[in-house]
């Protein structure tokens, strides 16, 4: 115990990863990992600032906090940073209009964005949407355009659910990638800006978080 | 044609391709390229011995060279290396068990080869095969070996239909080797070893093709 307390001396805020994590994903939403309910719990009792911070990209933020909420969770939607939203961000400063391949689920973080006539892809954890004919539009849309920009929403290589492994979005944005000779960008963990904007909403500094 | 007449100056054999350069797959099988069934004609009549190398994986020879016979085409079975066949020949002297992730058409190719309980995935064009599903079976029969060995049968970006471009196998080949963290073994072009069984099978030196 004395070497967490040397180690967390200066400490202000905690970023917390949430699948995996706080709970693993499957069938009838997924279960909570043993002590980690209490664990949040603690850290919301302690002198420090708590975020949560996801790669989840399946699920609309609200889905998602309150899937947790069920699991016994004490978490709000403000409190939680996640690529869908930050991307929205960044196709509304670049004027970008995106193909989505995305999850049925996390389509809705989408609806103030404008996806006619597209000039991006935006590709997320899309699950059994990883279709060959799915894979095939955008891999079109991407050929199509004289500068083609991909966004990928993590680049996870394979995640746990209950039922076992699962792949994740990074094997499907390194086969677009290979596909069309390009780089995508990567919104969400392991970008520095996407951890940057989790302390900024956090009001803490990177020397200051674990 | 007296550069042609110097470029030809020593040469005895000439490897053709057959998708993207005889003929365009699509639907009803595909259509012949203009000038090509001639092309082959005059080859063939020529003093050069002519061998075909594909890397086509989605039909076995036997389906391929019949598709082609009805296009117009002069050849026979005997005359194409095609990746499936040179795959057999290697997993048979590894004694390796594969898993297949591979086009309905071209599964008879592996009749004779042991599939049960894998230890190791062939990967070639499955095309519609390249659902979710599939490709999370094979990643996790990878992931269940202690050495997980990738077998590619070529690794093309994305070739041409008469409706669009289609995404090949590499992309795919892509996302198990970064899923996996391991690299595939390519069988099929551009590999120089399936380039050199071809030359062997056509009884030529690489000096000596074209």
């Amino acid at each position: 115990m004395a070497a967490w307390g040397e180690r967390l001396a200066g400490v202000r805020g905690v970023l917390l990863d949430i699948s995996g994590v706080l709970y693993d994903g499957g069938e009838g939403g997924g279960a909570a990992i043993a002590g980690s309910v209490e664990a949040v719990a603690r850290l919301k009792r302690s002198r420090l600032k708590v975020r949560f911070c996801t790669n989840e990209s399946q699920k609309s933020r609200g889905d998602l906090v309150r899937l947790l909420q069920r699991l016994g969770f004490d978490i709000s939607e403000g409190e939680v940073t996640a690529p869908a939203p930050a991307t929205c961000l960044i196709l509304k400063e670049r004027g970008l209009r995106p193909h989505l391949l995305v999850h049925d689920g996390v389509r809705s973080e989408f609806d103030q964005i404008d996806t006619s006539n597209p000039n991006c892809v935006v590709v997320a954890d899309a699950g059994e949407g990883f279709s060959y004919q799915n894979m095939n539009k955008a891999f079109r849309v991407l050929m199509e355009l004289e500068n083609p920009v991909l966004f990928s929403l993590g680049k996870g290589r394979y995640y746990k659910e209950t039922s076992g492994l699962m792949l994740d979005v990074g094997p499907y944005m390194k086969a677009l990638e290979y596909a069309c000779g390009i780089e995508a960008e990567v919104v969400g963990k392991p970008s520095p800006e996407f951890f940057k904007s989790a302390l900024r909403e956090m009001g803490v500094d990177a020397s200051q978080a674990q």
